[in-house]
């Protein structure tokens, strides 16, 4: 291995220092003394580690004071001293024959390593229900470190990310602007005898690169791109079949900079769009604007849900599911924060800062209509993240 | 919803109770009476459901007998219909309420279907270090179940998927191609000046769509796509950096149909590349020769293993760390089966349809070289899934 000369962090430290006092106190506020964080968007988040490393089992610890600690496999160490502004000592390796090698298990190393530092009786807090922090992995972590008083953190970090600085704005309107680029070109390739996966191979290399702009990183989830039947259904992967005059396709899609994410949905008709989908395209846009023209801050997510609610029901349309979330730092498999939904009840509080994607996806009879709005709330109301025209698509 | 019409099921019902009938063998031999699936690729491989599903909470039951019933979101059912065999009474849905809602989890509705079925105090398989099989998933089986015995399932269905079918090793050599065409699409696009993601937006494109043939799936796991001081860690993203003549690049790339995937690595270099690395290229090909020339039913994982670590040792180079492992099924985040590793020791005896990664990777001084091949043990020797010269490339 070389050794590491540049460091490109995304953040600078003040902000990953404001990112973690804030943390700090929610762990203060819960009791928690240390924090072994699982979810590769919370680790990310307060050092910039930003690697495919998290199949294997990692961790970041933060202690009572210092910076975090990483511990990962050995040959991700580099990565790190890329990527974060992590000194050597706080960056902490275990050796590949730990790796995918039963029963031998990598966290009986990181045990080791909380007991060198006394940690080992403390009140640790682990994302229990983090997708990278598996059954097997507290189980060793419980056989390891019988004095320790576990408490559940799972959406501790989450939360403290629900806020952005202007430094995430700026990163996540990039972000909406190669979504847009990536849903028009989608759209674009879209036609009568036009096989689904021709778009999504367009939709893919426009969102990573085209041209001399920032470029696009890998997405949270594939590109969801349905077709005639499958639009009764959501998360089935694309295929290769020929889209045909009188079928609708839905679009979702995703923009990603820097590991900052939005979502968006668009429907396109091939063909003239019937008249139900019409009047249906109607309705939606009016109550999207009302909505869009509600949101502000100091308004409650729940509320937000009610609003959408009350503009379908005016027209009949009975709409009771979350219809949005909140985004931000994303990684497979999941672009929504685990936080906020506009929901009924959710009594979050809607302040300048948050990220949500709008989504009041409609299943009406035999028609669905995806119009949907990634959005930033500002000081006075909020800002979409994208520009794409907020229509039903036709294209012949 | 509207009413499912067509069912699109990969495989046919002989093959998925062939693969039934050798998983419930393996529950047989370990005391197991009900197997409680989370990872994704074990659901695909028993079902053929696939849908990007698993970012919340879901199962796959195997029980004493008949078919398996699939547990999951409600939303999600009408997509089990339409690429399972599964009867309606063995798909069980569970409330949105229940999603991204805590202290709410839907494993409290799986542990009623368990109690309804009087499967509450059997031995229960559960998959203790799947990806998606959290600490706190389990935590609520544990407490809804206080009379079931629990077992470590891990790795019980992947072991059962290392020999591949005909019709699966079919879908790898499709796969290869995709595999093969897009890492050459991949080499074309490079060259001085040219940006890192330009070459990425290019392979993701060919990959997944280029003219009339089948069409690619997406990849367990990003193009891994790293030059100059980034050859020396894997994992890290790709950048929007151009490229300059005397630097390398490592591609480390996917193809996957229908989610059998195959993965390989080259190394290109931008403009003449020096002699060190020359000389490194004709050695790792000579091991690589001497490998494929090795490998037959019976040999032992260990035993390729050790062949490629003597082949470099007459040349000096040392190679102690793992060179390959099963791939088949991938879903993220990994593209391998997690079971055979060509790794010294592994006693895993090869046999007529196991699928290999052979990576034999070489850090050497300040030259890295990746020259990889995915192949399938045939009854005589074996075969490489892919048609990519294998060479260090170079490109001005």
């Amino acid at each position: 291995m070389s050794v590491v000369k540049t460091r490109d962090v995304v953040f600078d430290r003040g902000e990953l220092a404001a990112r973690l006092a804030r943390v700090r106190a929610a762990m203060d506020r819960d009791g928690i003394e240390l924090l072994v964080l699982s979810d590769p968007c919370n680790i990310y988040y307060l050092t910039g580690y930003d690697a495919w490393s998290f199949y294997t089992p990692q961790a970041l610890l933060v202690g009572p004071d210092g910076e975090p600690l990483w511990f990962g496999r050995q040959m991700d160490t580099t990565g790190v001293g890329m990527t974060t502004w992590l000194e050597t000592d706080s960056i902490l390796g275990y050796p590949d024959a730990l790796v995918q090698n039963p029963p031998a298990h990598p966290f009986t190393d990181l045990a080791e390593h909380l007991r060198a530092r006394g940690w080992d009786r403390l009140a640790i807090g682990v994302e229990m229900h983090s997708y990278y922090f598996s059954a097997g992995s507290f189980d060793v972590l419980q056989r390891e470190l019988p004095q320790a008083r576990w408490r559940d953190a799972s959406l501790l970090v989450n939360w403290a990310r629900f806020i952005k600085s202007p430094a995430e704005i700026a990163l996540l309107r990039q972000a909406g602007q190669l979504l847009t680029r990536s849903m028009l070109a989608g759209i674009e390739t879209l036609g009568d005898g036009v096989r689904e996966d021709a778009a999504v191979a367009r939709i893919y290399a426009s969102q990573i690169a085209d041209g001399d702009g920032p470029g696009g990183a890998y997405t949270s989830s594939p590109a969801f791109v349905m077709s005639g039947e499958r639009t009764a259904t959501p998360h089935l992967p694309w295929t290769e079949r020929a889209l045909t005059r009188g079928t609708a396709v839905n679009f979702e899609l995703m923009g990603n900079r820097r590991r900052y994410q939005v979502t968006q949905g668009r429907t396109i008709h091939i063909g003239p769009a019937p008249e139900p989908l019409r009047r249906l395209e109607g309705i939606l846009l009016d109550a999207i604007a009302d909505v869009l023209g509600f949101i502000r801050p100091g308004v409650t997510c729940g509320e937000v849900a009610d609003r959408l609610q009350a503009a379908l029901a005016r027209n009949g349309i009975v709409k009771e599911s979350r219809c949005g979330y909140s985004q931000g730092i994303a990684y497979p498999p999941t672009g929504g924060e685990l936080t906020a939904s506009f929901r009924k009840g959710d009594r979050t509080e809607l302040q300048a800062g948050a990220v949500m994607h709008f989504l009041p996806a409609l299943w009406q009879d035999q028609h669905s209509l995806v119009i949907s709005e990634p959005l930033v709330v500002t000081d006075s109301g909020c800002e979409c993240l994208c520009s794409t025209p907020r229509q039903l698509f036709v294209r012949d």
